[in-house]
Order: C-alpha cells, then structure tokens, then sequence
C-alpha cells in the first residue's frame, strides 16, 4: 500500500473541509489553502472556522499547480489524521464496532466508513498490517464521514475481539457460507462486535473461529458474493432495523 | 456521459467473460482476444466456449499494445450489450424490478448490478436519457454480474411505473425525508418497484409522486445521506429478508 510522506493528508472540497475542521475528533491541521479569488464563495461556517487558522491565500495559478485535477471548489487542507484510542468503558447500552479484517481497497473503506457513520456505528476498527488505513482516497469516497466517526488501529485483532468479549459484547463474523446463520436470525442489539473480511480471503480462520455467531447473506444469483461495502450496508441497517423497530 | 463508438464494450479477466459467454441474456460477441503465450492458463469452461467463435490469438506486444494496463489474465472481448426488453407478462408471485432514476457514475451502477443480482432483483430499469447506461467501467465494477441480470432501457420512467402498477405491481420511493415510513415499515412481498434518485437530486418530483409509497432509512449521525448503491444494498437485503423469513 502506498504510504504518504509524514502520514499527511489533503482532503478538498467544501463539505470535506467543513467536517474536518468541525470534527468533534481533533485532527492535526497543518496549511489550509485558499484560492484568493474564490474566498467570498466559502460557506460561512468555513469563513469563520479559517479566523483560528494560518491560512495560505494562493492565485489561481499557485493553487492549481499545487492541486491539479482536483475538485476543490476553491479549498484544500492538509491535516494529520487521528487515529482514536479504543476505550471500552462508559458505553452505551447498545453499542456496535465494526472490525475490518484486512481490507485492501479505498473506495471500499471510503464507502463502509461512510455506511458506518450513517448508520451510528461507534467505530470502525483496522488492523495495523495488511489493510488499508485512512488516505486521500478514503476521504474523498467517505465525503467527510470520516471525521465524524472513530477510527481505530489495533496491532492485533483477535486480542480486541477478546478484550470486547471480556467486556460483555458479542461478536458476529460476517461470511459467505451455507452453514451461518442467516444475517437477520442474529441479535444485534446490546454490545456487539460485527466482523467483515477482505473479498477475496473472507475472514481468517482465527478470527472467524473467535467468533460468537457466523452470519451470511444468501445468494440469490450467480455472483458468488456482495462486494464487501455491500454486505456492511446490508448488515448495519439490519441492526438499525432490529433498534428502530 | 461519454458514448463509446458503435456502442462496443470490452470485458477482460476470466471471470467477466466467462459470465458473458455463459449469459442466459445473449450478447452479440465481436472479437474474442487471447494472449497465445497464456493460453494454457485459461479456465476449462471459457477453453470450451472458444470452440464456438473465431477467436483472435495475439503475441504479446500485440495483446498489451490494444490492452494497455488492464487486469485481462490473457483474455477480452468485444461485444455489444443487449439491453433486455421489459415484459410484465406470466411472472413470478415475488417479482422486484429496480428502477433508478438519473444516477450518472458507473462505480454506483456497477455495484447496484453486482448487489442487486445477488440479491435476486429481476431487472434493472433506467431512463434512456441522463443516466449512466452499460459501460466498460460498470462492467468492471459489477464482476459479471451485468449478464446475469436484466437491464433495461425506457425512454419515460413514469410511464413505466405506470404500466407497473396496471400490472398490480405496488411502487416505493426511497429517499431522504424525514416524513417518509420507515423503509422496513413497507412490505416488499409479491410483485414490487423500488425506485432510488440520484445523490444529487433523488427522485424527480413527478415520478415520487406516482409512488404509492415513499421510505426512508433515517440518519443516526452528521453524513446527510448513504451513498445510492449502500441504500440500494440496504433496502433489497430487507426485501429478502421480508422474503426469506
């Protein structure tokens, strides 16, 4: 996976900055960039924010050598991205994590992070090795989402599903398999942990077998499986379902 | 939205074209391309096809050359798509046709395609004008599962949603709305349309009108609303579910 120099990133666009620089979750900025000519255009949510801040004014050709191609309506941020610490005291009574097991593709975290957010999701928790983490990308697909939900990076994620155990949650591994439950025959509510694994692999075999519950989704067609952003959807809004109704 | 000439896609990787030259839905092939040095490597069931057409075998520089940086595992074709003509007659008690209206990016319909094959959707239908119709990208996003589900095409979708309902078939509008019904609240049992809008705009005014019902998914954080193809995912799992239980 391609590392950025310093782990900083840029997100643009107006929707983009605004959810950064309003984010309950303190995010490191480093420079806003602003294209002088278009600052009267900035949402005054925005306008006001800047005051807090050292913001470059760049001309028009300064900003898009350094921006190009981009769709930034005038406005760029690069910021060091926050990872949270995973604290599991003090929750709600019904709270849920979503644990990725080694996820490789932006547009898929970029998607679930968002599916997550609106969802009430308490956080979506990445393994350190072999999965994808926050980048450009991911924020640009998230549409600003990741700076309104946590994001957790753990070194090893059957000691979290074991420390989430201890403290009374229960963990469901999503998979693709005759033999699971069907997604909906499963009780979401509480503390609960929902696992979903990379498309190609599923989950691991220690993982999964870490599990309370196996669930699936049926297929109906000839496709062998959901894209994985798919399937997150299908099963959070499922547990919205059982809360709401 | 680009037109490609003469309306000639390509596929590539195994998988894509062995779903295309397995399609109930036949398509009209063109040129069928192999790497020569890959041969070998084929898929027995694609090998076995191959015997059917006349199949053009390149070297290498060749091949790469008309196929740069594409994941082709040796092989692509040209073909046309057939978009499958609507017919309400002598189907099945449970019957679900999508209807998306205006969506524009190939990354969300190709996920729809993929999400709402597996999920046993009968067909997809769009607009003939402003929105996003087969393309390479759509094909790619959508694994193959664009021939394994019908597509079609219609120049007015309010006329087909009427049609629809002379068919006894009961019409649900997704979007955004707070005075909307729950969209597990409605029943997606026997023979239903479920329309989706663009991110953009949703629904057209005109068309949520002839909806005999609207449903929501509410927002439990800051994001405004769920990418279209996560609130497709969301909304057809629950048919299933409705289904299945």
């Amino acid at each position: 996976m391609k590392k950025n120099k310093n782990n900083i990133n840029t997100v643009y666009g107006q929707n983009n900055v605004k959810s950064l620089l309003y984010s309950n979750i303190k995010h490191q900025i480093i420079t806003i960039f602003v294209l002088e000519e278009n600052k009267h255009l900035l949402d005054n949510e925005i306008s006001q924010k800047l005051l807090d801040y050292d913001v470059q004014y760049c001309d028009k050709h300064t900003f898009l050598n350094k921006f190009p191609k981009k769709h930034t309506q005038g406005i760029a941020v690069n910021f060091i991205f926050n990872y949270s610490e995973l604290c599991l005291d003090n929750l709600d009574s019904n709270v849920c994590f979503v644990l990725l097991d080694e996820i490789n593709d932006p547009q898929n975290l970029g998607q679930i992070i968002r599916t997550c957010e609106c969802a009430g999701i308490n956080g979506i928790i990445l393994p350190r090795h072999k999965s994808v983490h926050i980048t450009d990308s991911v924020l640009q697909v998230s549409q600003g989402s990741s700076f309104n939900i946590k994001i957790h990076i753990v070194s090893n994620l059957n000691s979290i599903i074991s420390d989430l155990k201890k403290n009374d949650f229960w963990i469901t591994g999503i998979e693709n398999s005759i033999d699971s439950k069907n997604w909906y025959e499963i009780d979401y509510k509480n503390k609960v942990g929902i696992v979903f694994g990379s498309e190609g692999n599923g989950i691991r075999r220690l993982i999964k077998d870490s599990c309370d519950f196996l669930g699936t989704i049926p297929m109906q067609g000839k496709t062998n499986s959901l894209n994985v952003s798919a399937a997150v959807s299908a099963v959070i809004i499922e547990r919205l379902r059982q809360l709401l109704k």
